[in-house]
């Protein structure tokens, strides 16, 4: 009996619009329909939003989690021919087919569909979206596009369930997790992965070799190519998106973490080198890399490139260890590549400021430019307990530089298990990230949404200026401590201001009078303000100042 | 009956050491006594890190609020001479005097006195120290040093009380605040500030219109020279170390907002544009700037020219107001220097990470490398409830350029006025911030830290980790969370990986091996791992994986 014929599961799973918002769908060619987010706003226009969260947001549609999610890609998958004998995005971007997923994704980013395809041929960027996995909504992953982000899940081995799980995914994702990784390990691996799968309007990543591990009973000694081979199968046919494979750790690089401050942080990474000095050979995921990438070809399943030897410290940031097995990634990118098969390069960890710019410039430049995937980084050791924020300091200024994808970082990162807010605020927290590089990039679509928020603060439509945040429902749970009164919301003050008067209000009195006489010397603005103080003067504001800014 | 008489007024503040540390004091030529906060490792070693809580974290310290803190510099006031008739740190650096405060300083920071000197008689560093408030430990805000941060106090109108201020400033204090900016309004500003001066250990920042406003029933038409040249010579007496000065605001600057998405939002700024367009004038605050500079100059209080048109979008950044008025704070700059007396600039607000480098390079070639000091800036406007991360995104890379202190941003901006949680937020993200910058800039005394932290948290001494930490109280917490059991705080694993062996564990093994058979090449060591790894496998390790990291 598989996991969702299992009628005693049943996940309960939040549902339902984010505040001021509702699910459109834009329509595309061949019947393709995009989903975005509406934010309403009192003025009558409304602003659309980028959106990962699924039917799950859908007002009018069913979820019931043992049918899992509609099989949106399954006539596109279906109706299509291989080239060459690969049926990749790679490959058809190599022949000049441009795939319905390529469309979905041109409407979605609000980009030329060329541009699509252009940048999946070069290898610039990936679409994970493993034909097992019809369930997905194509998204794409590549520095010309707006920067994603990763939020990693899983159950750990006595903590959580698979219904925990599942409502973890539809949570990260409703926050806007662009991809999830499911990290499982322990009980019911691929139970909970078939869950996640068939449920998750996102890419899914994984790390088989946590799961092929758990086969040998957690002894890194006895892994072989054989069981690791078999794992990979299982989860490609199960549809999991894309896999992490540290293949770059090498038995000769193992020597040089030896000096480090915080050795090898790695897991995959760790296990690996275990295998090598255990064995002293090159691990079988080098050796057998041609092969793998075979597998991964038939399903369309993304390489991501683990950095096994990711500094865990900031002194071991860019070191020798770090950079001698991001060139052997990039040999590895050339195999996978002139196989077709899609690939992106996973990065660090812990880096200075500093630093990062390198990291990007060599990667570039040594992985053909492939989409960097980096964790964080973080920006300093010395704060466990807020690692999300030392992190999205580094995770903004390495996506400003052009990486493609941010994973999340918990405030739980070093110190234990995530539970839901620590998700919440993971997702939240590498949003912000996320699009401070898409503004840092001028990304066509990045500032409309940050103007549109900045007019209605400027203006007094506080919840519009909630409803356009990232976190309605925190913005205005905080505003409603100081002022709970609904009439304060449409009131021209805020909590920081007197009702007469503010550093606000009296900009946008000087504003209005000067649009209404059409001024446009500074002159005859002066003379017109000079009137309109009389106004103000006589109006006898009164201010109550607040004690924050200056 | 001055507060401090007031026998019925007793503030409760926060003392005792800070986690895993204690108070001590280091030696210094002329009884010079630097206290610095030192953290007692398990290995027996110590850590000793920069101290801006004063005696509150000094176990052997009475702590009278009442009596207010001892009079650290009075005996050096005392003692000194004035030069040329300036009686100000720029003064003394520029005639080549070395004083108390600078020799102090050099020993906080761990840098040459003769460094210290040579920055504030440049210009490009101040040391905020009213002759009058004799109680502050001295500190220096210069590119050169340690990044400084501020925090935001003040009662508003009608949420806080003097005996909350009070402890909110030793509060923001314990956890870093390097200085205190006192933006009180309403009833009782100049008591409220009394007990705050007399009992801080650290410089106090004012904005004085606030309180001239105050004075004249909050019409901004009403102010006057007079007005607020008492209202500063009332607060020079009390002992305030710098003020923000909104003197760059002039009238034919104002039109060039009326474009703006949202105008002016400072609010000294919106209150001298007001001035401005109701008189139809210069504001008084440029015009009688000489006078002003006198004033200052008499106590040794610091200007910080306050940026009055700040964006308050990242749709307004870099535009033509803000540059206008920060030429302007250049030429005022080169007045008040020339009367010796000491200025910072203020800066934005809400900038793009792409033109924050602009912001830094514009002020120290318009304002002679006067430290620069920020507000955030925040990189994106569409996170409310958040904007302690959008900003401390922006600071660290402001400060990284050379920012020298960061006015800090709760999770309440925009929204309402913060608690004492959101006050330590605020101060704990930004000493994130402001730690980011120092590695970056490669300060020598910044990278020691993480080094500690991580080579702890490498060798499991996890005690030792959340000492050396910001903020040892949470880090704790969140650990105890998933393995609340003591020993597990000393046991060789963490919540995230197996008791028998986990990423670090082996690399651990790896460098011990590599390190006791001395080993240099790296085909010594791998012939060592072999070995080594054999021992690895009989022991038969188990891993547990996290769903941190991959």
């Amino acid at each position: 009996m598989t996991a969702l014929e299992d009628r005693s599961v049943r996940p309960e799973v939040t549902t339902g619009p984010i505040r001021g918002s509702h699910k459109v769908y834009l329509d595309g060619p061949d019947d393709l329909r995009v989903p975005v987010r509406r934010v309403e706003l009192s003025t009558g226009e409304h602003h659309d939003v980028y959106d990962t969260s699924g039917p799950y947001t859908d007002a009018d549609a069913t979820i019931d989690v043992r049918a899992g999610l509609p099989a949106l890609r399954a006539p596109w998958i279906a109706a299509r021919e291989p080239v060459d004998g690969a049926a990749t995005q790679l490959a058809w971007a190599r022949a000049g087919v441009v795939t319905p997923e390529m469309r979905f994704i041109a409407i979605r980013e609000g980009v030329d569909a060329e541009l699509v395809r252009s940048e999946v041929a070069r290898g610039r960027a990936v679409i994970p979206a493993n034909r097992c996995h019809p369930e997905a909504e194509p998204m794409i992953i590549g520095k010309s596009f707006l920067v994603k982000i990763n939020a990693n899940l899983g159950n750990s081995a006595v903590t959580s369930s698979i219904e925990e799980e599942v409502e973890k995914m539809v949570w990260a994702t409703r926050w806007g997790a662009d991809t999830v990784m499911d990290l499982s390990t322990g009980r019911n691996i691929h139970e909970t992965r078939e869950w996640i799968l068939r449920n998750s309007p996102v890419p899914i990543g994984t790390v088989p070799i946590y799961q092929a591990l758990e086969k040998v009973d957690g002894d890194p000694a006895k892994l072989s190519w054989e069981v690791y081979r078999d794992t990979v199968i299982e989860q490609c046919e199960q549809g999991v998106d894309y896999m992490t494979v540290h293949a770059g750790v090498l038995l000769r690089y193992v020597p040089l973490t030896a000096k480090r401050v915080t050795g090898i942080v790695s897991r995959g990474g760790s296990i690996m080198a275990a295998w090598c000095l255990a064995h002293h050979r090159e691990s079988f995921l080098y050796t057998r890399f041609e092969e793998l990438c075979e597998i991964l070809r038939a399903y369309d399943v993304t390489f991501s490139l683990g950095d096994g030897l990711r500094p865990g410290s900031i002194a071991d940031a860019n070191d020798e260890a770090q950079l001698a097995e991001l060139r052997t990634l990039g040999e590895l990118t050339a195999i996978a590549r002139a196989r077709d098969v899609q690939v992106m390069i996973e990065g660090p960890g812990h880096v200075p400021l500093h630093k990062i710019a390198e990291n990007v410039r060599l990667e570039e430049e040594w992985c053909g430019e492939a989409p960097f995937y980096t964790l964080g980084p973080l920006a300093t050791d010395i704060a466990p307990g807020y690692d999300h924020i030392t992190s999205a300091i580094g995770a903004a200024t390495i996506a400003a530089r052009g990486t493609a994808m941010l994973c999340y970082v918990t405030p739980k990162e070093h110190l234990g298990l995530p539970d839901r807010d620590d998700v919440k605020t993971g997702v939240i927290t590498y949003k912000i990230a996320a699009h401070a590089a898409d503004l840092a990039k001028e990304h066509p679509r990045a500032q409309a949404r940050d103007d549109a928020l900045s007019a209605a603060r400027f203006e007094f439509r506080w919840l519009d200026q909630f409803h356009l945040s990232l976190d309605p429902d925190t913005a205005l749970s905080f505003h409603d401590e100081t002022l709970p009164a609904e009439p304060a919301k449409t009131a021209h003050f805020c909590s920081m201001c007197g009702p007469k008067f503010c550093s606000m209000r009296i900009t946008q009195d000087v504003r209005e009078y000067a649009e209404a006489h059409g001024l446009t010397s500074v002159e005859a603005i002066e003379a017109g303000m000079s009137e309109k103080a009389e106004e103000f003067t006589s109006s006898g504001g009164r201010v109550q100042l607040p004690i924050v800014n200056g």
